[in-house]
């Protein structure tokens, strides 16, 4: 989707559009019950849903399979086999033949969340608070960040393959670097840090190697954080999740170069 | 973890020892309940769990944590307070206030698994089939592999931050590409591609460009795809359990050069 961002570099800053992709959720059902609800980028959902119930096990062949669908939420006066607009892709049924039954529950991350045919940025933050106004940041600060925090990457630099995250002060003095293989990990680390120790998260920097996706955002805002930097993307719900809180979204922080994808007021140029 | 691998470039394939990034799995309590447990790299367990408790809202403060503490399996003849070895850093017991209660169900992606003390491969790999030989693929079709994915990664050129996936022929023809913000969701998409289409998955080449954990092993192996290649890194149970199921595990794929983890006899050069 497109997006309104400021994009600084070294010498400017400017409004530009920048495309953003989509995060939804796929509520995957076997036989009318819920068994994963996946947030992922629409297309394909009949495709991912048989990927995932046979990769995750749930089913053990496509010969027990009887029919994808789609399914949505019933028109009024149907018989409630008829897609209704929006919602029907979100929303994946797997009819299994006679006598087959699911072969075990799924444990890979799946989240089980109800109404998934209509999430969007306002139900999403539905009990979690705006970020209070606080603290700002300099443009600087930010543009010097990824300086501070490749030093301390001592496992990435051993072996690769571990994502980072970092709590900073807003004039840029590192409180705490962390890694771990997940980003949502490091990025628990580096906010359990402060919280162990009494150190307020609500005039901090958070910054993530990786992707910012809604359950970031969330995360974020639901510690007091107000300023979330990601060196990856921002997903779609992630974006529309920061604006409704009031919580000051970076994307990919590349040094000088960064976007800016919500609440671009507390950064200081 | 230091591994032996074969690690091709342009002209050579020489042995080498990598480094992989250890995933293990932590089990989270919160006052003897488990409330998820988490595939991480070690370390910071306390500070983990905390930022997880807070971030995901299971917890509303840290004011209602009396204690977060290591716990194990009970030493012989003790009282089940000790720590036993290797069990304790895989288990955090979050004990709360007398009156305090967990808010909520975590809705983040966690995965509730027992016995996690101690997770190995050969745990991990129950009920799963060992991959059969089958199929051999000539080290230059793994060198042209990106050149072929990367003009069809669509949504990849517009707004970035996005994951692929690709099932190919052993002789590198491209049966598909997906694309998706979650690394799992793309490859779902792609094997279910198959599975939708009668397209068998016992001769082909599995791609993803995130990384390859243990879960994305388990899941190729369960599909039967004898090859996984992943432009990222793989993790240490995906190493290990790649190499209990006989699944050649090709990391860090970037073209002409690659390192092969496990099983490389299926490799041709």
């Amino acid at each position: 989707m497109p997006w309104p961002i400021q994009r600084f570099t070294a010498e400017t800053g400017q409004q530009v559009q920048a495309g953003v992709v989509i995060e939804e959720p796929l509520e995957i059902r076997i036989g009318g019950q819920p068994v994963g609800v996946l947030m992922r980028t629409p297309g394909l959902e009949k495709e991912l849903a048989a990927g995932f119930c046979l990769g995750e096990g749930l089913i053990a062949a496509m010969k027990d399979v009887a029919l994808i669908r789609h399914c949505g939420q019933a028109a009024p006066g149907g018989n409630g086999d008829e897609l209704a607009g929006e919602e029907s892709r979100n929303q994946v049924e797997v009819s299994l033949m006679p006598g087959v039954i699911p072969l075990r529950q799924s444990d890979s991350p799946v989240l089980i969340r109800s109404g998934c045919g209509r999430v969007d940025a306002t139900t999403l933050a539905e009990g979690l608070k705006p970020v209070e106004a606080g603290v700002m940041v300099r443009l600087e600060v930010l543009q010097h960040l990824i300086g501070q925090i490749t030093p301390r990457q001592a496992a990435y630099r051993a072996a690769g393959g571990i994502h980072a995250a970092a709590i900073l002060t807003a004039d840029g003095q590192l409180v705490v670097v962390t890694e771990d293989i997940g980003r949502h990990n490091a990025v628990d680390k580096a906010t359990g840090y402060c919280l162990l120790r009494g150190i307020p998260l609500g005039d901090k920097l958070l910054v993530s190697t990786g992707r910012a996706s809604y359950d970031m955002v969330s995360k974020g805002v639901r510690l007091g954080v107000p300023i979330l930097a990601s060196l990856s993307s921002p997903t779609s719900l992630a974006v529309e999740l920061a604006n409704v809180l009031s919580c000051t979204l970076v994307g990919y922080l590349r040094g000088k170069t960064l976007n800016v994808y919500a609440h671009g007021w507390r950064i200081a140029t």
